[in-house]
């Protein structure tokens, strides 16, 4: 469940003030990560709302098309979130420009949704942050889906995604978070967010003395969260990063190997494709090899144009057998 | 004074569904009214309200390139208004998806703009139905602005433009239209939109006794309207039109020449073009040359791909010359 | 049931020889059959043969996004046809090469489908004189569908769709066909194809009476053929053609309001779209609604670029209730 | 022999001022005409003069594969000539905007070219006025190419070609074209460049009449003028011509068939095609045959994009025997 | 004040054997200097010459566009400059193809600007070694407008600036360089070029002794010159650079961080903005500061396609805080 | 000698799935070789069978524009092999997908080519491995060339190419290439494909004694072999490698200097670079020039887009003589 995002972008790496047209792509947190899950073959359905008119049409097909069942799709409200991307180079960032406020997702409300009809066969709820602080009536729905999600024993998992220019709506982000994060299973953590939302500070020397303390603080804070799972990107400049990760089960922390990733096509979308990889791994792999699926997979994200991880299963599992990307594949 | 757009049109004839990218102009009826003014070469002055950020940026260097004056031009609010067109043809038409709720231009009002600075040394002032029709505070705005242009004693048109999504901020087109129309000069009229506004339904049994019976009825209605144009657009097919316009001034009506136009490159415009023609043509020609040279360069609008139509005075004077365009210049 | 084909295209109107890339979109007349079914609402399945390789992916993921099921789409083969196609302007006619030979469809053959479980639950099969004219394999496999669909009570339609450079594995298309329509409802004839088919030469002097003929020639020949319908192009150049069809119920000829089409964006898959048009017509509306709706629709199919009708029943109502796209809607 | 020009042209109908890129092609009228020449199979060599830099290598590799001999092509000089083309349509004409000056073909002369090596084994040289006006080298370097190929016993053909924006260096068009015009057997004339050269002003009340007037004063100045031919272009407007030719013998006016052509998707450059197509059907038909042929291949020079006719003699043939271009060919 | 040119440059890293277009831009250096100081919102006027056609036109609007004064801008001469681009890859350099020969620049002349009425209110005026190396007429005007400005108190910058393929038209660098840069305040100096204007050759084993020792001699030579600025480039591959700088004030040296700079994105234009943005800081911040701002903004340059370097003073001083571009800005 | 391929590669790094289009260009090893040689300046013919199509035309003329002679072309067959190519980034390797199963080259055959009077007047016949591994027809005719050249006298040299998804027609490829790779005098090897074909396993435990070990037993296997090169490609990422190669004349093992590549625009055709460089080399250099000159040339080639190696010999050697790609040639 989530909101989809028109995302407008430069092309190649025009700055705004030089485009004349942008590429037209259809994204957003959770459909990333649902996207993910799809494409390496699992059966899922998307909750999200859309407006009823030709761009809401032009995302519900591009959804469709990666095989998400649309079935519990509601139609309605006044516009499409939208997102301006320009892709940054060398010693520029990437930045981008939200157009999402008043959008059909932002003004959606509790009862919109059969969370029961939506939830039946299912194994598996994820949410995310960003829809807990679009707006009231988003943060509402999220729980009431939460909550049918945990009556109804579903795993729930987590992204923190905390984004400064969200939560404006009048209530402060641990108010909102806390209830929820509490009824989750797993949960994708990070540094700044934990603090933003709950005040954590991990503690520690070192990179990873810090990630197991984060961990700790987490699953000491919140009872039934049984992992938890935090992504490290190293920033050497916009197009070549380092990318690693690490699982905490309660008992033992698992770590990544870490990739050096040099020249990026585009990283939007690596987190999402991250955590769509690791609830895949959670339930097909042990723990550490669900930990390495996820982080091949979101590694592979940054060579893919696009919000969504075009990868296969058996590409994730040729780099983590370390298969060397030079030779081309005949 | 009125508000612009982001235009996101898909390529050729590509339908939304089919888009993978847009290309992306300004436009906005006022905005092509000014624009035809400076492109003929006279000096002009646009308000507006856009956000404060790349997207407004990118507005406000797409004006300032038509050399028009961007010093009044108000910075705040949410977000750029957006519209999508797809280009119909044959027997398809054209379409356009709204995008302009809650846009800077939507939240702007009364008192935000300095208006005795504004027109300051100005001589005309020009605004229309569609920033009446979008939000309260535009259409108080433009009373505020309607008022004080007739009190510096500039001659004020208005392009009625009535747009059938507008007008949903719970006030009555004619509650609104009627005292600002009542202090106006030039109008560009149409059958329908005075229909909207004022109820009035030429009689007549000939397009062109309707036409003179609309403007009488005008004239009758306000007094200090001393001239009534309607353009008159016949629809072949997408991409082939007919199209001439009348002027009538109280006494007198004058009929353009028609135009054949096939095959049309972009009409968005038009009307926009023939209204800043029209302007240009009363403060230099006789009226049935300001008509006939509104006419013509409108007709060359229809050429020109985007919403400002970038033709020369000496184009358009050619045109009305009888000037053959089956000529290579060289 | 039929061939999915890549359709690899020239931009704009430039000839083979100085193209440096390609447009890729994937049809076939089957299928563009089905999206228009689809389109307009109505559940379907497609039966064909893809390569198990990146390009066969991206067929089924484009047949998918039609929301057609893809659930009974065979894998194997060798490879995928191809066409090229160069779109023609004014004097100069469109030009298409094939390179469909040992495609995954043409060696597709008998026991390949289960078509029981395909005919579960389904009311109508459509096939066309292009399956029965690629292989051995295809016609076999056509004729099985076609015996299953009979026995299971469907209602089967064909569209005569005869190529001249098919046809070369050694069987006259006489030979083939005769079986096969001898069992059809509905079918979409052409003067040339049913002289090339089954040696009908329509009598008459004006073109009606030869359509008369032409369908009761073929009702005589093959009793349990209720509907023949003939489309009739009439080309003025490459992109103004005039279009319309008749529909003969056995009883009574129905004739379509002829439409003038002018400027043609791309005129494949328009006869396609008729037949799809037609068949959804023929389960909703009465005989003479049912012509006139595939007129339209296929009217339509003229200004939409790719194989596929992207337009929506609204609009061919619109256009059939005499509503002019010369205006933009808004 | 003639000058090569890079031509850079704005995308489909944008303006210049909207252009943020340029198409590249090479063209110019007598290259035109001889790639119009081999492209119907006959063997030629052009002769010009390139800079000897990469944007001289471009063109010479575009001459190459036209498949013309690049054997006697003089490199050296400082520039290419530009012409920049701006595409109209419907009411607004096409622009040209030359940067020809100073260029390497400019600054060509006397003795630069090996007359005797070039015209060896040939039958036919092909010069036009644009050569005669650029400059005194050219003019020098042409005249001394016409009494070569006349000494050598070729057949000599010229085609008017009068440009306002040429002969500016100092000679009136008459002192020069009068003796090169004098040396030649087959002219493609017009009446406003018969009027700057000689001062031909044809009498008579009709086209056709005045059309046998122009040809019988030109065969009457020029005695060894054999064959006089006039195209004769109507302009509906920018996209929408009408075509027809006349060729005269000196003793029969032969009347080509008219053609209507709409819409152009080019029409630079068609009557270099007509020239190289009359003299491609002077050497293989009769005369009328020659001028039906001529008319038909520049017809379709009407609906190729760039200065090249890229149609087969097949497809020219298929015209002139009425084929209609509505059919797509498979 | 200086020569604005063309860019044509081929798309990606195509060879101009391989381009079918070329991208149109506009920009030189001394326009390149003057759009980085509007940019961070300095006022300025800029002073050249243009054709008076379309061309000159989009070149006009394109400067309108930076908001630079275009009120002392000429209009007259043949043609507009123009340089093509073919950008390089790993171990294949860039290369520019000029055709700037004859154009409106090269042929303007003293007498032809009002400097005076260009001068007032004005506190700083640039030029380059480029305009002095075109031609005659140029070196005078230019030497016109120093002899002016330094009357008028104005401070003087120029940037060195050597071409190899100028200084064609009869005089040696020193011979005219010598005068004019005697009456400059500020120069961006460099090793080649103060060999070939005036035979200075640095001494020292370092490469910061040797650039001491460059200043120092210029100083000596120049005794009104009170700054030398000196830019370093490592050049790795033709994507990868190391860059730096370092400022002489006749007492003390500056040095700048070094910045690595991967992968480049377009690094014309990098040195103009090195200048501008050096003036930006002259003027707001203290050397040490300048220089590092400078040095910042031209790293950021070789971010940004085309010759203008589009960041904002925000995005410089975040740099030089050492803000790390691997974050998307959201 | 070889086949010609349409390659359709998707633009910039879309995968597959993304594309809605593909570039169009030409390529295949052996063409790769040739073009490289013509681009240096040395004649050259090709042969290979295209069919008698547009598609076949198309290749035709892209020959022809590389100088290289089509005389010995044959025409016929059903289709031109096709591979589809989608570039890698980073951790991401490119991907090719072969559709050339049943070209017009596979169904060539003995007798086919008129050898003699291809060979006459030349000096080396090229072939590879793919040819012999195509069909049991290509695979004759180049037998049957072999001994031609053989018997003619002319030097022999192979690329041994091994492609796994070829040599599926019945035959091992050492029972095929063992007879042609004797008869000839330069040989490319490779590791992996002398072990496929001929079992031969280079013993050694660093790189440089392995590949003397594997040039010493192909000599030592085929005693006519004078010389044998192998390249060395590093690969550590899809856009960054390293390159160097050694040549083995029999008695000495000469060593190229290593280069690193990155950012490699296009690496396919590197290796038939190599080929035709080192062809060229060993014509006009000595030993170690050759493979320096080809090392270089091959690894200039990364940086051009499509398969052929469009730069000038003057590129290769001042890359030799270490000039650094980090200026801008100008």
């Amino acid at each position: 469940m989530g909101e989809v995002l028109l995302r407008l972008s430069t092309k190649e790496y025009l700055r705004f003030s030089q485009a004349h047209g942008f590429n037209a792509d259809y994204g957003g947190s959770e459909l990333n990560v649902i996207s993910t899950l799809t494409n390496f073959g699992m059966e899922s359905a998307f909750v999200t709302r859309l407006p009823d008119n030709d761009i809401g049409d032009c995302a519900l097909a591009q959804i469709h098309q990666h095989k998400i069942s649309t079935d519990h799709i509601v139609r309605g409200g006044d516009r499409m979130g939208i997102y301006f991307l320009e892709k940054g180079a060398s010693l520029r960032g990437s930045k981008v420009v939200y157009d999402r406020a008043f959008s059909s997702f932002c003004t959606i409300g509790k009862g919109m949704v059969d969370w029961k009809a939506v939830f039946k066969d299912a194994g598996w709820f994820h949410w995310s942050g960003i829809t807990a602080g679009v707006s009231q009536g988003a943060a509402d729905l999220c729980m009431e889906a939460i909550e049918e999600a945990n009556q109804m024993g579903l795993t729930i998992s987590t992204d923190f995604n905390y984004r400064a220019n969200l939560w404006n709506y009048g209530k402060s982000p641990s108010e909102i978070m806390e209830k929820m994060v509490a009824m989750c299973d797993v949960v994708l953590a990070g540094d700044y967010a934990s603090k933003q939302y709950f005040g954590i500070e991990p503690s520690g020397n070192t990179e990873q003395t810090r990630q197991v303390s984060l961990c700790q603080e987490l699953i000491r804070k919140f009872p039934k969260v049984k992992k938890v799972a935090v992504t490290n990107r190293g920033t050497i400049n916009a197009l070549h990063n380092t990318w690693s990760a690490v699982l905490y089960s309660g008992k033992q922390l698992y770590n990544s190997k870490p990739y050096d990733i040099t020249y990026i096509v585009d990283r939007i979308g690596a987190g999402d494709s991250f955590m769509g990889a690791l609830i895949y791994g959670l339930c097909h792999f042990d723990e550490q090899r669900a930990l390495d699926f996820a982080v091949a997979a979101s590694c592979l994200k940054h060579t893919i144009y696009g919000d969504t991880n075009l990868v296969s299963k058996e590409e994730v599992l040729s780099l983590m057998a370390g298969n060397n990307s030079g030779h081309v594949k005949r």
